[in-house]
């Protein structure tokens, strides 16, 4: 079975490979898979948003070990969920908001029951002392429901949808990627296809296909891989030339 | 089976994690390994090196998932090849020329046929819905011709040979390391030793046989890990101390 | 088997896919697991620490292959160990020391048979051509002793241990982690509680139990996930805050 790593941990640290160790002290045939260990420390909003952009990409029964946990030792709780035939461990603090919203049958469990934790928990690390061994169990085939309570009310963090007035929808840049590219929360509705978004005091006209379609240096922007459109410069980083930053409000116009 | 990945992707977006799904999704017992995620963002010629300088030390078999990509989603084709007894898919933009020009005899197949490629293709993440998939699908066993027509003319970038006249070689730094040396594509020709390489301002007489037996902050060249010269500064950073850049003319003497 | 990797490689160069290869290259069914590749360039010390933060939290068995290797091709020895039911692959130059501290009855042996090397061994990267295949052997099952004579002396760095005198306990900076923590060398003594931290011109009396029970802004100490006591800000970064690096003096009142 595959177990999933997504952390702000880094990778200069011992911190995510202290948690592999845990993985592999409950079963040493489990596999293990980086997704990513460089959202920004104690981002949960950014670490909610990768998430949510490839869990579907993996199979069912994939087991997701989620940690971005500024909480750490304080009474947040832990939790397991259950959602598209996929399973899931987290601090409860909106980390699987975008999971959850968009499986409104989702089955969450407290992590309670310390019969699946490390023998000592540390009150800084339970990425390795929780989150991994519980992680490590459910790979074995350990239903969330052992894990303790079921959880009514999980903290989901508005993911600030867009708002549309008659031909105008008000949206933001919801991710910065590697390449620069600005992710924004806004796509096209049923029917009607945006031909405009405005940025900063830029507004932009160009709609490609393709990344490469544009000419070097012309903001444009595109459908991106996750559904939504993106605002970005070919051969260059559009975060840089329009100074956006995550929240950065963007309008479309129908 | 194993798929060794080499992108510019970067770890700190979901774009590798979504690529390992789309493995994990047509075969969950594939097993991947990462090269790099690295690449300097759109730099094929950097990832051209990267996958050229340790293709050879992974088994027979190994599948290599290549993906630096500016044209993703335009006309430029992707290839799957078959070359010293391992396997690649990759955009057909000169990701593959270490590889190719290496094995004359390599087998190039265009990828067209859409049985191997996930049911949706967006048109900027060939990496998860065409390459992921192609590259899973030959770790089972497909090959490579079942893609599409052979290709014959493969994009190659030029490796930029260096250049003899006499006593002297014209080159230049094809790759500088983490470690800041300057990876040069010259090397000792048989029986020609090189015994003074030429760089900037600098003119370098000493030619170490290990790292630690040069002085500290003295300029050295080393016959490298993969066989060509390289300049090194011993516990410092050869290329802040020169300035030089990928494409620095280096000029030999035998 | 599990390989785990430490190593100063980085990502986004060739060289921790090449040590892949070569460990592959011997087994392929071998597993491998990177712990980190972003130890700071050459920097044994912070390797060591990092290593021995969590080769505890991997099962018995695991081999771990760690290479931060300056003297590469000089005459410094290759060892391998058996320590606390785990194997070890390494240049003898300190980076095994928080191991070989830890287990006193450690077995060390020199790497001379080139048996268990590459065919080739290059001046410079004996990650690839000699810890990479000798971890692969180990991990197959050949003992250390197979690899050649004992070793009585292997390097180990001072761990700097902290001293005390009287109420008083100086220790120092070991380790800076991603989120700007400062780790100490000082833990609390059987009995004997730490009261207050001094680090450069700050007097720490804020005691933590988990890093959201301090204020924003406001330096405190806590327990680490190692054992021993860290300096940090919730929500910020010490390191910036105290100006404090790695070495820095730390002065504890029980």
């Amino acid at each position: 079975m595959v177990i999933a790593l997504l952390t702000d941990f880094g990778t200069s640290d011992y911190f995510s490979g202290a948690m592999k160790g845990a993985i592999l002290s409950v079963d040493p045939e489990l596999r293990i898979i980086d997704i990513t260990h460089d959202i920004k420390p104690q981002n949960v909003s950014e670490g909610a948003f990768c998430l949510g952009s490839c869990y579907l990409d993996f199979p069912e029964s994939t087991v997701f070990a989620a940690v971005v946990d500024p909480g750490v030792g304080s009474s947040r709780r832990g939790i397991a969920a259950s959602a598209a035939g996929r399973l899931f461990v987290a601090p409860d603090n909106g980390l699987l908001s975008f999971v959850l919203e968009e499986n409104k049958d989702a089955e969450v469990y407290e992590l309670k029951d310390p019969a699946y934790f490390a023998d000592r928990i540390s009150s800084t690390f339970h990425g390795r002392d929780i989150f991994a061994p519980v992680a490590a169990h459910m790979a074995r085939g350990v239903d969330p429901v052992e894990f303790g309570p079921l959880v009514r009310n999980p903290v989901i963090l508005s993911p600030g949808y867009p708002v549309r007035a008659g031909a105008e929808v008000r949206g933001s840049v919801i991710h910065i990627d590697r390449f620069g590219n600005l992710i924004t929360n806004i796509s096209d509705e049923s029917g009607a296809r945006i031909r405009k978004l405005g940025i900063g005091n830029h507004e932009i006209l160009k709609r490609a296909r393709y990344f490469s379609e544009a000419l070097p240096g012309e903001l444009f922007f595109i459908e991106g891989s996750t559904g939504t459109l993106e605002i970005c410069v070919f051969h260059a980083n559009a975060a840089e030339l329009t100074g956006a930053q995550v929240g950065e409000p963007v309008f479309a116009t129908l």
